[in-house]
């Protein structure tokens, strides 16, 4: 396979691995020949709702056959692909919620009791029994997922930080039941219904909201119940976790929840025996797309067997290649149906707990909270059926020098707090003194449009840490950077002066790595510590969100979250509405005056840096810092 | 404007009318500009699910850049499409359920007791105080609605054929809480989620389930509860219907039980008052879309308020340009946005009752059972303000030979048992003696890439009663039939000799009319029944389907629902799905070993025909009649 058919990789020990293996389709060579786009597709103004379609608006043709025209098309698009990404956050959390109760019901007992205490005490719920309160609190949001979109969620007001909630009272943002928002917006965006871009705006901001307190914040704190608190740590990330000796399984998707019976078993003798019988040193979870990043954060709970995170969600398909790995349990999204070819390839057994992330050549095996034990036992003796059959046909190679042995991990809105000695104060005082400049959260997905794997992602970082702005991570963001170095030790060369100095101090990375993209979540609840501790609202923070490389449905309802916070938001590229000068118009600028938040769509790393320190400055300014 | 540029419309009184409005841009010129449409888009192997994309399936591309194939890539957008059309029935069962139980919460008394106490029965719910009775099944038919996914819906066993009912659970397409389905079929249609067709194609089935039973069948009987039930009559159709002298108020839309107040009100002396203060008669109700079929239907509860049935879908561009309609009152699909312009050329005020159909020039006053009455007089008011307004600036130009004075219209499972002679014995007879040769369901929409405006459907109708087939009508083919005079007088002629006899000896025509789409429910309950008189399945009645100009994606849920049913389903254009042979082999060939339905794409009338009457007089062989 010709070199120039791959797109670039921001990370070389990748990119000199996929470009060894000949006669491997991979994303990065599916890239080019895709590369020619619909303009009518990527400016959000075609329409396929109905069989007079699909229609396109062109300058000489306003309208579709129904009289749609460019702004009614774009906007339904648009709600549609944020209402998909808000469910998709949703059924994780009703999942996550269902699972809680279910182990409070069996009296299983939970690694994250701080955490416990503290949502009780976040959502008013009277102190009591742990197994009470695990009941109470997941019953709470499961009553509040299944309310009818005219009943407004009743947590929402104790997530949320009260300036916020103010504003989007205001504004009649605030979701009904979180699942009938989705649902209506779907109905909403079908044919024939609402031709209204505005409305349709609003509705994607109501279901940011949903997705961002629901989605996210309760799901990593429901998460950390069950699976336990992250802690501050150092941690191997990259190809060289892989050890071959081992019965390894790749877990792919958002939902760690659903592995709790799994680390569990695994960890017991039984497993040890069972792999030791097919000639393995025992079980390794190997940690691919976000739910490896959840693993990685709360690697302090799952000893030796979560043995590292691999790579992000373009890098599956790699790891797979390495052959080294015997099983594939998929979960939900990012799993790429390019991992089945490959895993046909390398004979991996593909298995899938949920059917909504069903891969077509996986077998099934639904996961239900009261058969976790059950379907834990399947995935062991699966993986070892699949090492025994397959080690003697494939060929192994695992590029070892991928990656780095101390990359920092761990970080959440309360260990970085502890860290920080118990409280924000210390680095407001940081960003006070201009130590810190300021903040960019840089989130989401890694696309291979935005220059490149990683490619955006990695620049603009740099060029931010390089101006003494501090970068958070989330997400795929986390998996590319820490594979590139930017969490170990040496990262601080790249940062300026100022932050070079803050990283030797404190001994941290001048990006520090929350996880998954759940995580953005904690973003979130960082940003608003910061607001409460300064007493002002948080678009006023000196703080500003990228997604730079977003890739899925998920990521735009992550934004819309960003945009209802009042955060600008940058994007490498735009999501499909620029067909549309209204909605455009919108999201880029109209917004700033209704929540505070705007949409920054740059596609030049250094004027994107440029445009997001100019905000941190302005904010700076305005807060006489 | 050229007479070229319209496309073909089968009602040649409503091309007339149309063609004369010089400078009046509606769909039916549309049409011609948007005919040349994308390969990608129609066959449904365009991905826009990403960051990465849109990408393209082509014979040298076979895959996107994440690995979906052509086979992937047709499904999820398949599934997705059905589920925003289960979305849209499911939405307006939950609306009619909550009226209904507000009706009852309140005491208001209900015009369809004999259908209260029907589905009590049905329901296995003990019999009591009809206030009771009716809060209970609304209750039970929320509950159902918003049972999580993992938990099936109970009422499904009481409304489904039990021949049905095993075989879908053999097939596991029983669906759980039918919201949830919903949901997780738009989780499931996310980047990187599912990708294997066979499941996603199992789930639109489930999806069509709880389409049929709940988003029809329930529906018609709740709206029969608070509506009062369908009663066999003639009544006027076309725009002869409009009298210039009243107050005209335009219902759009789907949710006839959002008008019951309206109903009320407007017949009280009060309304006529204020009608008269502005110079009106006073206030009627102009029928046009689903809606005016479901008010035609229970023509016989509404007095002279509802003057008749205008037109379908694309006929109400046409209706708003009488002038004589003074608001528009939306409060679902099929309220084409073509509309908008035409109201603000002829100063008609839009009113929205519902956001999910909020157009962009319409006020929106969100329906809520509580608040009926309210709105109710505010629609009075805002229509009365609007006359005033409008009546001395806008030339009224009323097509007044356009249409019928006596189409036969009141059809139910119900009205036509008892018309039969309580009970479908005398049907069946006739069938047995070949008397008919069997039923053709003709129901869905009026799309204008089908030859054009209502004309398949038209053609199709004609060649199927001259092969002596019975035609029953649900949804938009109503006001297109309806319109051409094939629920009148004189229609029998046009059927072939033995048919025609049955017309003439029961006075009826070879086309019978059961209204909106909704009553597509009602033809399957009268499909259900004929099995029952006859104890075989379903599939097994020499009994076809075809939505020959399905135009929305809640045709694609009702689709799916007689798929389900086993029942044979032509359509004349396909869904988007051809660019996968294994979706499109699923559909047209496989599926007849599943449930038994099957999927007949055919353009030609002719040829359609030839293969419907085909599988008749199969049916009929193997049935030994």
């Amino acid at each position: 396979m010709k070199v120039q058919e791959f797109c670039e990789i921001a990370d070389k020990e990748l990119e000199k691995f996929v470009k060894q293996k000949s006669n491997l389709e991979t994303s990065f060579n599916r890239v080019r020949p895709q590369s020619l786009k619909c303009g009518f597709g990527i400016q959000g103004i075609c329409c396929r709702l109905c069989a007079n379609g699909p229609c396109r608006i062109t300058p000489d043709q306003k309208r579709g056959v129904c009289g749609a025209d460019a702004h009614t098309i774009a906007a339904r698009n648009f709600l549609r692909a944020v209402a998909a990404g808000a469910a998709c956050y949703l059924h994780v959390v009703e999942n996550t919620a269902e699972n809680l109760k279910q182990m409070a019901q069996n009296s299983v007992s939970f690694k994250g009791k701080r955490t416990l205490h503290k949502l009780a005490e976040i959502l008013n719920v009277p102190n009591r029994d742990e197994k009470e309160l695990a009941l109470q609190i997941s019953q709470m949001v499961l009553e509040d997922l299944y309310k009818p979109r005219w009943k407004k969620m009743e947590l929402t007001k104790f997530l949320s930080y009260p300036a916020r909630y103010q504003k989007w009272e205001e504004l009649n943002l605030l979701p009904g039941g979180a699942k009938s928002e989705v649902f209506d917006a779907l109905v909403k965006t079908s044919t024939n219904l609402s031709s209204d871009p505005v409305d349709m705006l609003m509705h994607a901001l109501r279901l940011g909201i949903a997705t961002g307190l629901y989605g996210l914040i309760l799901t990593n704190m429901l998460n950390d119940i069950i699976m336990g608190e992250p802690v501050i740590r150092t941690a191997p990330v990259g190809f060289r976790v892989i050890d071959p000796d081992y019965i390894n399984i790749m877990p792919t998707g958002h939902q760690h929840s659903l592995f709790w019976a799994l680390m569990e078993m695994i960890n017991q003798k039984e497993a040890e025996q069972l792999a030791q019988s097919v000639g393995a040193k025992g079980f390794r979870i190997i940690g691919c797309t976000c739910v490896g990043q959840d693993f990685q954060l709360r690697g302090e709970h799952s000893n030796s067997v979560f043995c590292g995170h691999a790579g992000n969600n373009f890098t599956s398909e790699a790891v797979l290649a390495t052959g080294a790995i015997d099983l594939v349990v998929s979960e939900f999204n990012c799993t790429i149906p390019g991992l089945e070819p490959i895993a046909e390839k390398y004979m991996v057994k593909m298995m899938c707990l949920d059917d909504v992330a069903k891969k077509s050549n996986a077998e099934l095996v639904q996961y239900s909270p009261q058969n976790a034990y059950e379907i834990a036992k399947k995935i062991l003796n699966e993986a070892a059926e699949s090492y025994k059959l397959r080690r003697t046909k494939v060929q192994i190679d695992i590029p070892v020098d991928h990656g780095f042995d101390q990359s920092l991990t761990g970080i959440s809105e309360d260990s970085l707090r502890e860290f920080l000695g118990g409280d924000y104060r210390p680095l407001i005082d940081l960003i006070a003194r201009g130590e810190i400049k300021g903040i960019a959260a840089i989130v989401g997905c890694s696309n291979l449009t935005s220059l490149g794997h990683d490619v955006f992602t990695v620049e603009l970082t740099k060029e931010l840490i390089k101006r003494d702005i501090l970068v958070l991570s989330a997400g795929c963001t986390s998996g590319g950077l820490e594979n590139c170095g930017f969490m170990s030790k040496g990262a601080e060369k790249m940062a300026g002066e100022k932050l070079r100095k803050v990283c030797e101090k404190l001994n941290i990375p001048p990006v520090l790595n929350f996880g998954p993209c759940l995580a953005i979540g904690r973003l979130e609840m960082v940003a608003a510590e910061l607001a409460r501790t300064l007493n002002i609202d948080i678009p006023q923070l000196p703080l500003v969100l990228s997604a730079p490389q977003w890739l899925e449905e998920q990521a735009l309802a992550d934004g819309a979250f960003g945009l209802a916070l009042g955060l600008p938001l940058h994007l490498s590229i735009p999501p499909f509405i620029t067909g549309s000068s209204l909605v455009t118009e919108i999201l880029t600028e109209k917004l700033s005056d209704i929540t505070g938040g705007m949409l920054i769509i740059d596609g030049d790393v250094k004027s994107s840096a440029d445009k997001l320190e100019a905000i941190v400055n302005e904010r700076r300014r305005q807060l006489g810092i």
